[in-house]
C-alpha cells in the first residue's frame, strides 16, 4: 500500500505536469485556438502559478519544479489564445 | 506571511478545481473540438484521479473534493473530444 501511494503521487505529479505538452504542440502547428476557452486557460494559469508560490511558503520543491513545468505549457497556450484571437479581430 | 500562504494554498485549490467550467461550457456551447487536444485530456484525466486516490491514501478530504470537482469538467470535455471526433469520422 505504501508503494502504491507514493506511486500514485508521482503518477499524479508528471501527468498534471506534462499534460498541456501535447496541447501546446497541437496549438502551435494548428495555430486553432478557436475552441479553446480563454477564461480556462487564464484561470488554470492562476491557479498553477499559485501551486508555485504555495510550494515556496512549503518549502516543497517538488511543488515548484512538477507546476512550473505545467506553467510553460498552459502560459505557451495562454499567449497563442491571447494573439491568436487579436489577429481575428485586426483582420 | 502565515495569512499569505495559506490564501496562496485555496486561491491554487479552487482556481484549478474550476480552471474547466468555462472551457467545458464552451465546448458544449460550440462543439468545436478541433483545436482540443486528446492527448493533453487523457494525461489531464489520469494525473486529476491519481490526486484523488492520492488524497485517499493521505487521507486528505481537500485533494480529493477539489480534484473530483476537477474531474468533473475534464472527464466531460475528454468525453465530448472523443464523440466529437467519432462523430467527424462517422460523417
Amino acid at each position: 500500500m505504501h508503494f502504491l501511494g507514493e506511486f500514485l503521487g508521482y503518477l499524479a505529479g508528471i501527468s498534471t505536469a506534462v499534460c498541456f505538452l501535447p496541447q501546446t504542440i497541437k496549438t502551435i502547428k494548428t495555430k486553432d485556438v478557436g475552441g479553446l476557452s480563454f477564461w480556462s486557460y487564464l484561470i488554470y494559469n492562476i491557479g498553477i502559478l499559485s501551486w508555485i508560490l504555495y510550494g515556496v511558503y512549503l518549502g516543497s520543491l517538488q511543488m515548484m519544479l512538477f507546476n512550473a513545468i505545467s506553467l510553460v505549457f498552459a502560459g505557451t497556450i495562454l499567449f497563442m489564445i491571447v494573439s491568436g484571437k487579436k489577429n481575428k479581430v485586426n483582420k
